[in-house]
């Protein structure tokens, strides 16, 4: 299981033209070669941060200029998954051309089940799309910015508990075929407790404006799936204790025990790494051999990135 | 294999609210109904003409309010494809559990491929996206709209020729599976000239700007499954000849040489009735038993719409 992040697709600087998109993909694609060349059976799941918050203002201002209606968070995050999953398919299918590896991709649109009483909800911290001068008379919680940008919408950001589909996903992995799934970590529905279960039983579930820590739903991809490593990809080639400072040191290991020692000393930017590290943590305690947070040009390399073991 | 017009998800005079296109899709789901109670398997292909409208809207409005650069047809058709099956999984879901019936859907990602020759690309007549005051200096071809709304972009709709992972859609319809695919009539790519077949005979491919015929590509696809018939829903309950005239008349059967008859006397209207009756005749001649246009609502109905056969 691989977790791709935001850098995967946008890097830092770049404005997020279709050219710029694609030349990031193909770099990351390219680095899943050396995988892809060991024979390994590759599911992959990707964020969409910056992706769903420009979707959020494209619909703003298709609304103000056009009288679009503006969807919802989870109907963005969904035209994020297909976008994001041509752009992967389409990338990788031209590398894989280039390097002669006769593999297919799939991309599976995903759901991903959230509680309803997530406490998640009762505190959103998330802040997503544009920023607004005042608060906003609209529904939802906003917060003022703290470095003065203006007041932003912040969603609640809550614990992924089951994949849809997540048997088939495992089950075209192991038969082959890269699967792309979890794009923006998912797609968040809860039971709907307005729509009781009929009487097959099958429960009713409906979309909810969060957004779902992509590394966090990876983890639980890749522990359903009985994955034997996950690796996180992020923009640092290994996970590092005292960051930035004099005595900054890159870990080649961390044992779960270490790993939240160091998340309780605040070793680990929130945000950043903090969440890498625990969603490690979780697939590791799930019953995961290893969990490797490295970056992308690093694969392939036997000693690469911070391995989180139990 | 089952074909959803635009006004399963968007109605004439909707603005187009989320609230409105969830009705709007849980109405359609429900006329799903009879035919899951038999037991159907099922494949659903879809359209997008309005989304996929308003998206190239958004984008320019994006661009136009906050410099995000505006992406291209094949990147908006994507995202309606993530938008979309996120509406039909979710609502098909809630009708199914309403009514006790226990099946899975997924939604596959799907690439169509259609040829770089494809003589449409020499001739692009399906217009697309906002309407200019004046022609715009952009890459590629605009048209004065002929009701003098301004200037409008229009692409080539080419034939689709083979649908990516289309023996996986097969399979997993005749496991139970509920697949949506073809979303729009898929994402349309060519092989890429620029770029030859690697060592392995891999094919690259790559986007274009155009639309595929959503019907056609079902047809295709119903085609390659296997399928024993074909529905295409629309607004009409029955093909008529004389369409709105007093000698109008509804057709309950209407075999192949009878079909091309019609449609040589120009009884189909074009951008309407024509391609669908043509993509009816397209299955048939590739072998399938009768493919059924009809109204949603009258699904589950053994009399409903005009029966295509050889």
């Amino acid at each position: 299981m691989i977790s791709l992040g935001g850098n995967a697709l946008l890097r830092a600087g770049q404005k997020g033209t279709f050219p710029e998109q694609v030349e990031n993909i193909q770099r990351t694609c390219e680095n899943l070669i050396p995988l892809l060349k060991q024979g390994y059976h590759i599911v992959i799941g990707h964020g969409n941060g910056p992706q769903v918050g420009n979707g959020l203002l494209r619909h703003q201002a298709g609304e103000c200029q056009y009288g679009l209606p503006a969807q919802p968070l989870d109907f963005c995050g969904a035209e994020t998954q297909g976008a994001i999953a041509y752009l992967i398919e389409t990338d990788l299918d031209r590398v894989m051309a280039a390097h002669g590896i006769d593999r297919r991709v799939v991309s599976l649109f995903t759901r991903v089940e959230v509680r309803a009483d997530d406490p998640g909800f009762q505190n959103p911290t998330k802040p997503i799309g544009p920023f607004y001068p005042e608060k906003p008379a609209a529904e939802g919680t906003f917060r003022e910015d703290p470095k003065g940008r203006g007041w932003r919408r912040v969603v609640a950001s809550p614990v992924p508990v089951a994949i849809q589909n997540v048997d088939l996903v495992g089950r075209l992995a192991r038969e082959g075929y890269i699967v792309v799934t979890v794009g923006g970590g998912g797609i968040p529905v809860v039971r709907d407790g307005q729509c009781p279960a009929g009487p097959g039983g099958k429960v009713a579930l409906k979309g909810v404006e969060a957004v779902i820590d992509k590394d966090l739903a990876s983890a639980l991809c890749a522990h359903a799936i009985g994955a034997d490593e996950f690796y996180i990809l992020t923009d640092v080639p290994k996970v590092y204790i005292n960051f930035r400072r004099e005595d900054e040191k890159a870990l080649d290991t961390l044992t779960v025990a270490e790993a939240r020692r160091y998340l309780a000393e605040g070793q680990f930017a929130e945000g950043s790494m903090a969440p890498k590290v625990r969603a490690g943590i979780y697939f590791i305690e799930k019953g995961g051999k290893q969990c490797i947070i490295t970056e992308a040009g690093e694969l392939g390399n036997p000693s690469c990135g911070t391995r989180i073991t139990q």
